[in-house]
Parts: C-alpha cells; structure tokens; sequence
C-alpha cells in the first residue's frame, strides 16, 4: 500500500511521516509541499537524516492518483477543498486533516472559516473519522474528514455522558489547553519562542472554529445539547490538549457509578484509557502516543460532573488517528503503525 | 517602620523579602524560618549576595514583638492559627499570608483543610485583605488575613459582575491555571523538574481549599450566588495565575457595555488593568509586578460572559498584596514599593 | 528470552521498560526497585496504564537468576558492585548502567565516586560497551558496562580525532549539557520545577565522576592524550546532551578533509549520524531516539577543531545502548527494539 | 535629563523603557522604531498599559536631536553607523547598543559584520563602554560603543587573569550559551516556539562576529593573548548569558589565591558579584538585575583555570550597561534606576 502525504513540511506532515516511516504495511511513497520543489526534506527537518531521504515535491495531481493508494492531506484549512474532488477521480482515498470537509453545513463552514465553503456533495461524501465512535462507516469511506485535536479531546471525554443523556446540555463548558504545536510552523510573534516561554495565553474567545464541530457532534449523539462553550487556550509546551469539561448532571449518579460507566463504554478501545477512579491524566502521559486519557469526577456539592481528557494533538489529534483511519480504511489492523508508547520524562 | 518576616525561605517569603528590600518606608529588620537558625539567607538563595545580609532565624515571638511594627506569616496552613494570637499582644501588625484566618465560618476550614480552625474570636478579628474591595476596613485592621493567590485573580474578575448582579450564579465555573511556584519551595515528584517540564495536569478536583474562600465572598456581595465549580490546574511555568471564568448572563448586555462597566468600576485602580476591548492578558504581562489584568467577552450564540484575569501568584496573588495592605495599615501610599515593571520578555 | 530490570523505579529503569515492551526479540519479564514491593509499575508511572501490566519487585537475586536470561542493573552507583557478582552465578548475563565497573582502576573508582570500589577481578571481567568502538568483545561478554551518558557522548566526537592523532592531546575541552533527566527521579532543591525553569547551571566543577572514564578510554586510543578538562552543566529540559570539545590541530587539516574522514570512519554505524559539511546537531534532533549525531568544524584563524556530539541521554547515552549491546551480546540484530524515531518537534 | 530610544519596538529597546520609565533622574520622552509610525507601544508590547503611553514614532533625526539630551541606539548593526554621525551634530549624547561602533579598526568589521564599516574618525571617536573598566574614559564620552552580551560576560570574568598575566594566553576557550532573547524579536524558524523549546543548540560556530571584540579587549590588555575560541550556543530560556572560560595557568595559584585576587579586584563593583569560594552562579541568579556574577576553580590536575560568569542579556549584557554608561555620562550616580533586584524564583 503506498501512501503520499501533501503538506508535509507542516508539523502535521511530519508527524506522519515519522509515523508512515516505520508502518509495516503502508509505505510511504513520495511526499509533497506547496512551497518547495525537489528539496530534501532533511533540509527542513533535519532529525530525518538517514530516517528519510524524500525530497520534498510540488503537487501535482495527476502524478499522486497514478502512484499511490491515498493520500493524507496536511494543509491548510481552504487547500483541501481544491484537491480533494481532483484526487479522488482514480480510486485514491483521502484523508483530509484539514478543516475543510468536517461540518456539514456550508453556511457554518463560511461563519466560523470566513471563506468559501466546498460543495455540499463533497460534504455528504465526507465521512467524520471520530475513529472510536465511527468505526463503521470509517472502513467505507473514500473521502475521510480527519476530526480537529480539540474537537477529538473533547469528544472522546464528553460521548459517554452525551450518549446516555447523564448531563444537562445546556450548562455545557469546555475549557481547552494546547500545546504551541498546535499553531503549525507558520511564524507568528505571539509563538515566538522569548514571547510564549514562561507564558499562557487564552485566544479566539469566543470565535474558535473548533466550536461548531464538537456542537455538531454533541447534537448528532443528543439533540437536546444547547450552544456551548468552548475555550482555546495556549500552553507554553510543544504538545498535548487537555480539555477540562464541566457540565450539570441531569440525574443523580456518584462518580464511582459515573466511572464504572466509562470504563465499560472504552473498555474494548485500544486507545482510550479511562484512568483509574480518583486519578487525572497529565498532558505527558500521552506525549508521542495515540491515546486519548479521560479521568471524570461528580462534585455532590455542586451537583456537576467534571471530566478531563488529554491527547498528544499531532498524534491523537491529528497524524496519529489519520493512520488511525487509513488502517481502518485498508482493511489493516487499527492499531498497525501506532505502538510507539508515551516518552517520559 | 520595621518589618519581620517569618517563614521567609519559602518562595512566598524571598519574594517578601525582594519588595522589602526596596520599600522607602517599611525596612526588613529580620527573618524567621521553622527550620533554620542564623543561617544566612544567601546560603538558601544565593540570588541575594550583597542584597540581603540577613540570617534566618528561628521564630522567637517575644523578640520579634519588641522589635518590629509588623510581621508577614508566609507559614504553611497550620502554623498562623498558633503564631498570630500571639504576635498581636505587643501592637505589632500581622499580616498573615496563609489560610488560616481567610476562612470565616470555622467548620468550613475543618472541612476543606482537614485540620483544627483557629478561635472564632481571632476569625471575627482577621481582616480580609482583598484590597480593591476592602480597603477602608484594612486600614484599621491589626490583623490582615491576605487572600489566596486563586481567590484574588478569581474575585478581582468577578466581582463587577457578581455585585451588578449581572450574572446568573448558578452555573458559574472557575477554570484556573497557576504556575508551579503555587506548589511551594518543598520536594514533591510531581513538581520534580523533570516530570513537570513539558507537562500539564488539575490537581485536587473539586477539593481545593480556595473553593470556600472564593464561595464565601462571592455570597457577601450576593447572596443568590449558587456553588460554584473552581478547577486548578498547574502549569510548567513559575508564575503567574489565569482564571478563565464562565457565567450565564442574567440579563442581556453586550461585549462593549460591559467593558464600559470594567472600565468605570476599576477606572482608579492602579493595580487593577482592564484591557482594552476585545484584548485579552496574558501571563507574562504581569510577572514581577502587583497588576491584575482583566479581559471580558459576551457570546451572544450562547448567552455566557467570558472573564479572564491573571496575576502574578508571588505578587498580588501573595506578597505583592501583602505589602499594599501592610501600606494601608500603617498610612503610606497604597503603591509604595510596588512599583516595579513586568519583565518582559 | 528474557530480561528483568533493577531500578526500575528510576529514569534509567522507566526508559528500559518502554524499549523491552516493544523488542520483538527480548521479553520484559520482571522488574525490580529497592524500595517498592508488589507495587504496580503504573503507580509510579500511570503513562504505562494498559502497556505495562507489572509489579514493581523487591530484589530477589535467587529468583531473578531462576527466571531471566539477562539483568539490566539501572542502579544508582554502589549497588551494582554488590549485586552483579551474585547474579552472574547463573548465567545470566549482566549489563550495568550504573558507574560501577567502568573505572579499570580501583583507585579511580576511591578518588572519584569516594565509595570502595568492587573487586578487580570483576573489573577485569566487564567489558566497557561503547559499541561502535567495542563490537566485537561485547558480542561475549558475560558482564557489560554501559557507559556513562557523557562519556558516550564525548567519546564517539572524539574517536575519530584522537585514534588518527589528528588533535593535539595536550589541550582539550570538553564542555558538556545535560537535560535534567541525566540527575535522576530522586528530589533535590535545585532541580525542583520553580528553581530549574528558565535557569542553567554548571555543577560538580572539575570533580565530575565522568572525567576520569573519558580519560581512560582515551589514553588507551592514543597515551599521549593529556589530562582533559570537561565540565557538565545542567540545561533547563527533560532529555539530551551536547558535548562542545575543542583541541588544537595536531597537523594540517581543513573542515572537509576532517567531514569526509568521519563519514568514512562512522559510514557503517546506524547509530551515528555525521552531519552534513557546515550542519551542527540540536538536542531535538536526537530526542527519543539511539542516535548519535556529529558536526565540526576546523577554525584556521586559532588552528583548533570544534567538534560538538549530541545524544539522548536516556536512549544512547543509557538504555538504548544498553539494549544495543544486550542485542550484541545474544546475537541479536543490533538495531532490534531501537528502531523509533526522533519525536518532533 | 530628557532621553529618545531608538529602536524601541526590538527587545534591547523595551528594556530600555522598562528602565528609564521608573529611572528617577533621566525621563523618557519619545521612542522611535523604523517601522511604525504613531503607533501607541502598547500594541506592540501590551504589558506596558498604563506603564508607558508613549507612541512609536518614525525615525526624525532633526526633532530628536533638538529635544533629548541622550539617545539610546538599540537598532541592528548597520543602522547606527548612519544615525550616529547625524546625532552628535547638536550636543547630543549618544549610546550605540549595536555593533557598529565597537571594533576600532575597520576592517575587523568588514571581515566578521560583512558590511560596509563606519569612517575611522567616529570609531575613533567612540568610546567602549565596558563600564567596570573604562569608567574614566566613559565619563567624558559623547558617543558611547555599548559592549555586546557576550564580550561584557566574557571578558568581566577574564579581566582579572588577564591584566595580571595569570594564565597562558595560548589556549583560551570561551564556551558561551545564552538565552532566546539575545536574537531578538525578528521572526524565524529555528527560534519559533516549537522549534526551540526543549531544544538547545550551536551556532555561527567559529564565526561569531563578538570573537574579534572579545580578542580586541583581550589583547589591548595583554598583547599575548593569542586567538580565542569563542562559542555561542542557544538556551531554551528567555534571557541570562553564562560564559564558561578555560585557560591554562601561566603560574602557580589555587583556587583560594586566585579567589581572593577576584574579590579584592572586584570589590567596590556594585554590580560585579564575586561568588563565595566553591560557588557557581545560575542564570537565574542575575535575571532581571544589572549583576555579573563570577565564580572559579582552579585544576590542579590539568593546571587549567575555569571562570564561570553570568549576566542577565538583556541588563547588564545591553540596556543595564546602557543606563550605567548613561548615567556616568551625566554625572549621575552609576547605579541609579539599576535598583532592580533579580526575580527569582
């Protein structure tokens, strides 16, 4: 099977080709860039020495679908909805990490992106690779919409108890915190290194396009889920989301009920690891790795449940569950290519 | 005016230490540690050579209300309740920096501290030193309970909308971020460079002892305020404190009104930043200095008030505080020996 | 085959568990720690939720030499010299990554780590595990000394320089950087979080116990090599190291000339990466991966060389090299189990 | 005493207003930027908000210099060289923070700036600001040459064996790191947030254009003083320079001789702290101060020197030893509005 990657002088191109690199049954065939051409892609990343020896290629379309089986898209919100009709003439599957295919509805694409929606029909075909919860209709799917890390995080923590109406949607907040990876290698003041060290900010109040994703998802699972809140904050670290979720409880259950719940809901998931009851997961317990952690506790004092998921968001959040997907997609083992465990410290 | 610190090897203490150092009108005549007697202060930080030339001492309380116009307790919970009855006998000023004395009701400090509360009498007598809101009371005070580093950044944020009653205070969540020198100067795994480093985690779910703190003013200014969730989370950085804060709004208002409001309310606050429309702090903006920067959002889509607001920990949210309520009790410029700039970068 | 780690509580110990649980050729099977017993691994370390299943072990020599074929000693220094004699009764080969064997010389040993030293006899027998300068007799060795983390690194820099006498051994410096993982999981004031972040410093000043293991393994290349200087400083990170070593030209040689003889010399080895002529390695480029990477330089204003080597400090400068040579010694392929990537960024 | 910053919008410049905003005998009253023209420096810094309501202006050299007394230069090497010569026109004193000024013969600059350099007759005119050793001189000049970071750290700790001929000038290593903010506020990739942090790396190696000021300062000293080795390496912190200095000994001396020839060299320096014999300076012990810390040892074993010196780069490494120069200049005690204690922790 032979897999090319566009974008991939990106964070999350190279993630994937760290993890394409090593997989035993995708190969990683020829890896392409929009603003390089024939560059080695050492050049850029230099930790690839003797690991890759690729050059980085202009995109070109017809050369991709005649070569390789998928291909991952790593670009840029508003690049994907360019070439994913064009690759998927030949029987080339894609797997779009962008945000381009992942709400359904055009007119929200518009408000949240401020830019012109892809055509309903595209849309439709899209299928959303929630891996856990979408498992199904993933392993048909010619056109995957990789989910967003927040979105991915937030999720994965809130399914259970969306799914089983435990909480009171209209009283839902979910306060984000990611890693600086997260903001891509574009340059940026505000993430230069002497600006964001020893610092933390909150950002897009209020207006993160993340929003109507994760909405989207919670009204699917449960119609009655009001508008919520949701928070992008920046962590001064390289990598991981953590999201702490608050939300009243719509009937009585103790946080030993509620963990029980959870443990059997993921219990047969390889990769969500509901922690043990009374214990949090840190943002390095999943550095490197494709879990997602989730740790709950319900607050009688205040009748609300608190629940706190983390992901590494290049791995779980965006390459890692791409791969996650395409396994799923070719019929391969879903967890084939993705054992590389937490680095600690 | 002189001035002793006792428990000055803990971070809250060298801070102390730091803004006395430099204060025009109160001089730091001696310093007291549990632990340590006529050890200079430079052997535990070095950082002081030839700025502090004084030793730790071990705390003898008849020697230091001869001696002194004031004490800081920057003592672990635990050890105020027993040092301040008897500080205060000569006319010496306490200014005590833990929680023993933040607590009014004393079943709620045996709730949340796990330990046996002080007298009421000496909870009736304690002052609480949230400056902006109390300061005609402080001045007058002998015995300064300063507030919590969380409460601060929580109430200077909160309270515009809470005593406007602009709020509903049924579903107000707290969601808090503070740097690692919170935890303390004592060895702990989980503080250990290397396993905080590039890590993030919430500690203490829905048991953290500024919970009560935090509730018991907010009912003060209004009494409809319901329980209230507050999560605290650590950051792998040394200071500072956001609280990103959640409420339903309780009647309509937009973005620009109730900036309009901050604005007005803090308007002659020197320490107290509202930023201006649409801008919201960071953490670096306040390191090294007393500010508390606040930034507001309405979201019309759901009806909820965003309130961010950051401090420096060591500064108003501890000794910073401290030193601006120890000026109101003894007269002096609110601002003296504050005056110091954020480092930025 | 089977493997039990000692120290597996430890830093060393932690990283040897995430290798041997994905070595396709070499099997965890128990793990041990001084201080723990029937003690899940994942209560000191909950990132293993799910992939380590073991109990951390109190040390039983019997039973370990019953039930493994090899023993990795991640021991602090002066428990090795007491348990390896004992465990090699059975067979079971030994590798040690504590100090323990390295010094040839007993007095050495005295002079430097200021503990008795372990019997000649068992000097003798252990063989130092550099691997690419030491194949062959690591291939039977019984008793493995794994090197030092900072000798490792300054000695694949300067292999090629001083066994073809191309420096002048009189003068040479070797200037080192550690991450903070290199001090361990034991707590101490001045790795604790608050006191390391945004902080650097030098330690153990001329009296490194490392020193002397750098020397010996040079004055056996070339016994004209004077005594060294090398300094260790300790870098505000989790993992790496980078020895900066400077020494004068021993005779004429230009930057290319010196390139082209290392890429011939290190050419074969996977593990060592020459960088490309005019490139230097960063800490990142090698973090969380076996790698040995190398730039230099020739200065022809001061007629010196610049050589600057970075490892992993817990992969080839610990348990990756260890691993490494347990592969050599059981006639396994040497980059089995060592086959991820850098993570990046 | 009226001052202009120009350059303020860069990292030297927002230090310099730090300073001169709480500076009690100099006011700051107008900063420029060659970028920005009327825009308040709160956009561009918002931490400065009710701190300084000045507004970033365009670069007029007629209005300036018929309004200040003083201008500080914190631009990038080649701009002062055309400001310079057009500022000293009216009476106007000026304080180069840039390299233009401080390499007297002309073609040094040439060879290591790769620029065209000043006329002869202004590097003539100019004066080297390296406080602590050209007091004297400083106090009558008009055009004062601020050192780099890296020289001031340098050769303040190598003064002392240098001028008393201590050590063997032959083989002198200067191993430099300094953290992130020494590059500046200028965006690119190897200092973005992801890039950098947990990282740390060589650059420029031999070819660093402060090795000829170093050598120049060296050798006006000592004229035996042969070439220098000098490295600068990048710390994954914010600010805080550490120069690590090997030298052998050209006389016998121990390490408690040569300490008492540092303490009684350095001992009316306010701002140069000699260490207590045996100790070391961190970075973090001079952040945010106008300090150079020192500590040294002597090797018996290798006969060779170690002098370890630590500055804060941005103080006394640029815009400390700016206010120091300036306030010598006009007359003003040497430490005014330099009062600032270091941060810690």
């Amino acid at each position: 099977m032979k897999a090319a990657v566009i974008g991939a002088s990106g964070y999350g191109g190279v993630e994937l080709i760290r993890l394409l690199s090593r997989h035993p049954e995708i190969s990683l065939h020829s890896i392409y860039s929009s603003s390089k051409d024939q560059v080695p892609v050492t050049n850029e990343y230099p930790h690839l020495h003797s690991i890759c020896t690729l050059n980085l290629e202009k995109i070109d379309v017809e050369k991709i679908i005649n070569e390789v089986d998928m291909v991952f898209l790593a670009v840029p919100s508003g690049v994907s909805k360019e070439l994913s009709p064009q690759l998927l003439k030949n029987n080339t599957k894609v797997i779009d990490l962008s945000g381009d295919l992942r709400l359904k509805n055009p007119e929200d694409y518009k408000t949240w992106y401020k830019k012109a929606p892809i055509e309903q029909t595209w849309l439709d075909k899209a299928v959303y690779g929630l891996t856990e919860w979408n498992r199904e209709t993933i392993k048909n799917a010619t056109l995957l919409s990789n989910p967003g890390c927040y979105p991915t995080a937030a999720l994965l923590g809130l399914a259970p108890v969306v799914q089983e109406k435990i909480i009171d949607g209209n009283h839902l907040i979910i306060d984000a915190k990611s890693g600086v990876s997260g903001a891509g290698r574009g340059l940026s003041t505000n993430i230069h290194f002497a600006e964001m060290y020893n610092n933390f900010n909150i950002y897009k109040v209020n207006q993160h396009q993340h929003i109507p994703e994760i909405q989207q998802q919670l009204v699917e699972w449960d119609q009655h889920i009001g508008p919520i809140t949701f928070s992008a904050h920046l962590l001064p670290i390289t990598r991981g989301i953590m999201t702490t979720i608050y939300a009243p409880l719509a009937r009585p259950m103790t946080t030993k009920e509620l963990h029980e719940l959870y443990q059997s809901i993921y219990e047969k998931e390889y990769f969500v690891r509901v922690r043990s009851l009374g214990e949090f997961p840190s943002l390095k317990d999943v550095a490197g790795a494709n879990f997602c952690d989730i740790g709950i506790d319900v607050d009688e004092r205040t009748n609300r449940v608190t629940i706190v998921s983390t992901i590494d968001n290049l791995m779980k959040g965006a390459a890692g569950q791409a791969i996650q997907n395409a396994n799923l997609m070719f019929g391969i083992d879903e967890t084939c290519g993705l054992d590389s465990f937490p680095i600690y410290p």
